[in-house]
């Protein structure tokens, strides 16, 4: 079940129980990194975001990162000043234990809105989480960061630098855009290979596009998103620099590869998803257009509740894509497919296009829709998952 | 139960059971209006729209109507060339039977999308409907508009215009901004009094902008949408112009006030909908950000799932706010208040919330959002419903 992971030198992981929200769960992890290691993170877009979201933004830019300290249970979100102050505190713990500075921590959190980080509990488990740290941590490190996730997410990868083999392995949580009360999305990558700083941030970026970015449970952009990918240099090539060269290539699709990777596992595991939907946007006339459309097929509730039922139902579809904003987008030249099957052309249902034939695509777990708007040459490919009861269950019953 | 319904002279109402889709219901509404009747229509702003929709805005530019045609069960949506051809052929046979041209019939289909309309059926039953006419056939006329509509919506005001008092009655159908396969929103008005075409069409624009295009059950622009408001001017007044006049202003109050009446009523026939939702944004720079807030609030499935378990969620709706695109949104100025009880300032929760006080709000089956961006004096309201196991039962088994 759990992948081949392959440790990351240099770079090791611990976890302790803090007593966050939960007695007797591994609900802290402390990732460190070695002297030397360069760091690029992405965090929410979200006006709305979290206490450690400020922070961390702001000790990044300060300093090279030494330790990334993540808490499940709470989201520290919503908290107002003293939220803020929390959020250093912990940093300022850690620093005391380890002799680094405040700004060489990260802090992330995760969980419940609104309610105060315990910063007292926290900061009594760190001895436990340095103790444990250890390089094949990964994968109690995933579960350490589950909110009510139903499964860990892992993913790792090998690559090629200079003629040495080297390691990319990465953890990540989230089972929806924003949990509920249990905020949310967070993702850790780490590789031995040494990469410059800007390169790394390029490469973060343009993975999280392809992948994070590239999916949606139900629309709602969380407050605590992060994706930080650490290089820890313990390979010992030359720093990736150059985005031309071939070592950056390889390392670029790693990232992606491993991001892809853990952000199909949310949406697998997105709140009562049934299904994994990959909607694919061809012949737009740019790529900002594309999207428009894959969003509004992908967040459409009436789609969502089709795909659910297992129903080909195309007219749903097709009026997504008519409210997508598209200027002057001639439905008639949209074609759609499900899987290989042609459904729309010509403003209504294929001519050989048969109800049994929808079906049939449509029972599958994972499906694809294809929509072709015969405008131009872009695409874009974003991943969802169905609507159902269970999603109303989740959400409704959480704080009941 | 049924409000009061004024007639509105010259305007008559007769229904007819074509067997469109069902046997043994009321499915088809002939409206005719009066020689010299003004006339105004607003439809749908979805690519996709239904081929009644592209014949009744080409009728209505070429000549004033005199019939409306109106028939629940089939959409004539998805179905290309030929449902123009459809749409087109039932206008004609009308006007066959009663001598005006087919370019003063104005074609409305509601329904399943995608199947094409039994032209044949249609015009069958059109002699029963003209025999049925009657100025009195304003409740008939509702329900045999109603797809999955639990009830038939009807609203009816009196205003004054130069002494005399003028009647305005309509009617409205809709449980979503589209029925899944049965789609959509139509609303037919009328009044008695007279008015100029440019004015009659600027007063239903402002009234359907404050009604039906300010509520929402889950974001879906339906392909069928229209809102026809006829001026019969059977009440013997100088046709109504000036837009600064005394009467236009009353026109406009009893208009506004209608669709406002009718609009409500979707929203609490909404789809599997148990709670009517106002959101209040006030406050912001402008009309178009206080809108993007407001939408952002009343189509979050997180929001809107709260709202269902009546759990006074106020990190879902601060995260909603933080991801609606306003630019430089500084989140610690927003205020949010759930009825009369401050729930947040200063980016958290407000000093003297209980948990009790916003509970005992949301226990109630009408619930008031009231968000202030502090950024400036524009406001806006939309009107929603929340997300209950019943809208996805109703979008899933639909078709099952």
């Amino acid at each position: 079940m759990t992948p081949a992971l392959y440790p990351v030198l240099g770079v090791r992981l611990g976890t302790a129980a803090a007593g966050i929200r939960y007695a007797d769960r591994q609900d802290m992890l402390l990732m460190e990194l070695p002297a030397g290691a360069t760091c690029a993170a992405v965090f929410t877009r979200n006006a709305f975001c979290a206490a450690p979201v400020v922070v961390a933004r702001r000790h990044i830019a300060q300093a090279a990162p030494r330790y990334l300290l993540v808490n499940s249970g709470n989201a520290n979100a919503g908290t107002g000043p003293r939220g803020l102050a929390d959020a250093i505190d912990s940093c300022e713990a850690l620093a005391r234990l380890t002799g680094c500075t405040r700004e060489e921590v990260l802090p992330f959190s995760t969980g419940v809105i609104g309610e105060h980080l315990p910063v007292g509990r926290l900061a009594a488990a760190l001895p436990a989480a340095l103790a444990a740290l250890r390089d094949d941590g990964w994968a109690d490190a995933a579960r350490a960061i589950m909110t009510t996730d139903r499964v860990p997410k892992l993913a790792s990868r090998r690559f090629h630098v200079a003629g040495r083999t080297a390691s990319l392995t990465g953890i990540c949580k989230g089972a929806g855009m924003i949990r509920p009360d249990m905020a949310t999305m967070l993702a850790y990558l780490a590789t031995d290979a040494a990469v410059a700083r800007d390169a790394l941030h390029g490469c973060l970026q343009e993975a999280v596009d392809l992948s994070f970015n590239a999916i949606t449970v139900d629309g709602d952009t969380s407050t605590n998103d992060a994706c930080v990918l650490a290089a820890a240099g313990t390979l010992g090539n030359a720093p990736i620099g150059d985005r031309a060269s071939d070592d950056y290539q390889a390392l670029r699709g790693a990232v992606t590869a491993v991001c892809q990777e853990l952000a199909t596992a949310i949406i697998r595991d997105g709140e009562g998803a049934t299904k994994l939907v990959t909607i694919l946007v061809e012949e737009a006339l740019d790529p900002t257009e594309a999207r428009r459309v894959a969003d509004a097929v992908a967040q459409s509730p009436l789609v969502k509740t089709a795909l659910f039922a297992s129903d080909p139902n195309w007219g749903r579809i097709l009026a997504a894509v008519g409210r997508a904003g598209v200027a002057d987008l001639d439905i008639d030249r949209v074609r759609l497919w499900l899987g290989d099957t042609l459904i729309v052309s010509d403003g209504g249902r294929a001519a050989d296009y048969t109800e049994a034939a929808g079906r049939a695509v449509m029972a599958q777990p994972d499906i694809l829709i294809r929509l072709a708007l015969g405008r131009g040459e872009a695409e874009v490919r974003v991943l969802t998952c169905d609507l159902s009861y269970d999603y109303v269950r989740i959400n409704a019953e959480y704080r009941s």
